[in-house]
């Protein structure tokens, strides 16, 4: 199934795509529906003008993963890791598939595609297999990253977190029609230049591992959302290094999901 | 004023305290009457037999600052920062003043006595006066930390995020009552061994400084929490390392605030 939130003329909507068209489920953004444990189904109403906006606008726990694929460890100068590097962002942190990314002028901008992993189930101290039992589904993240922040200290939170600079979305796909342990593609384009792709199949730690791990320490539910790190190809790790300007637009893409699509724009 | 969340025979309820008594005001908590932005007042209902407990149960934020006491940074090894280190827990992360602390055998439990900043009003890209005025009181944390898992990766968050791991508490002072940058002791015991005190007046950035550093890259609310850093006399810096055992009492005290009780137990 592919699970959104959707604007209508009327508000919004939590929503399942039937055929082409857009059902409501019983939940004013998907959030909520996962957060009220029900089932989704294909019995509402059709709703007319759908269109996705961020799916997830309320998850408690946004957690990201660092340095998860080979290549892109491999790039940055370090070792295969023993553990996840893990740091958070916020829900408001999150920004729409289609909503322009505004940050002040002067950052140092770059781009971050990744796997988004929703939390279907509360999440304490599971095991590789509970944990993945518990995933909702999949979507498509951009990690926008303000790197001159980011490196200003050993903790990179200051620079992950600034508010709606993560593109998510368009949609949520259930693990019946989707498995990234087997392989999904993770594109970035800048402008239409592919910059970034990579396969989830070489992920160090695949979703339940993640999900596992975090559940260790601390509790998940349902809506929270794990990222579970960007491949190779990254603006700051080139020669010379390569960010963001006014106007670019960034395409972030896994095929089966669909593709997020965000123009940059710096407001002084 | 000293304000809190009391728990009374019939449930919870924020309260302020009045000659010794605690009177209710409107909300079931302080953080959902910080959210409300009533202002306190004594005009509410004593509450017989009232406990303080969390006062701040639902923060959307809890951000934390390391490395900001001089002595502190010294013992790390490390130089004067030009930007405050800054890593996040969550809501879950909080415990209670007096509630014991139990997590899994065979971690490296250390100690971070702490001023929390609680902010009262929305701060988005604010000044410092703007976000001094912005804060409605200060409480007393301990940034329990779990070294063996903060220090498997580059990211602290995974040794700072454990589920019901921070004493908080027990009341917050409003800053008519309070001020940090003047200095206020800060101070722990081990089992009644004195392990940190510092005063605040050495604090490299102060809580208007975080607060504003922060909201230039994401919103704070009422409610959220900054924790402004420990002073030296950390555990893990001593020769040789020194962590929590089963039954150790931390007590974690800010005069002119209270004093955290906190009791470690390990559950295996």
């Amino acid at each position: 199934m592919h699970l959104a939130t959707v604007a209508h003329a009327a508000g919004t909507s939590a929503a399942v795509l039937d055929g082409g068209e857009w059902r409501a489920l019983p939940a004013a953004d998907l959030s909520a529906f996962l957060a009220s444990g029900a089932v989704a189904d294909t019995t509402g109403e059709v709703i007319a003008g759908a269109v996705p906006v961020l799916p997830l606008p309320a998850p408690g726990k946004v957690i990201c993963c660092g340095l998860n694929y080979a290549d892109h460890i491999r790039e940055t100068g370090r070792e295969l890791p023993a553990h996840p590097t893990l740091f958070t962002k916020y829900a408001d942190t999150l920004l729409g598939p289609t909503a322009d990314l505004v940050l002040p002028k002067g950052l140092e901008v770059d781009w971050e595609a990744e796997l988004a992993v929703v939390v279907g189930t509360t999440l304490r101290r599971a095991d590789r297999a509970t944990a993945l039992a518990g995933i909702a589904g999949y979507t498509v993240a951009n990690d926008i990253s303000v790197r001159d922040w980011q490196y200003r200290t050993l903790e990179w939170f200051q620079g992950k977190a600034w508010d709606a600079s993560t593109p998510l979305g368009p949609v949520v796909v259930t693990p019946d029609e989707l498995d990234p342990a087997a392989g999904v593609e993770v594109i970035c384009r800048v402008n239409g230049e592919q910059v970034q792709r990579d396969s989830t199949r070489t992920l160090v730690f695949d979703a339940a591992d993640l999900l596992a791990y975090i559940s260790t320490f601390t509790v998940l539910r349902p809506g929270d959302l794990v990222l579970t790190g960007t491949p190779g190809g990254v603006g700051v790790a080139r020669e010379p290094k390569r960010f963001l300007a006014h106007g670019d637009v960034v395409e972030t893409e896994i095929p089966g999901i669909g593709t997020l699509r965000t123009t940059v724009r710096f407001d002084g």
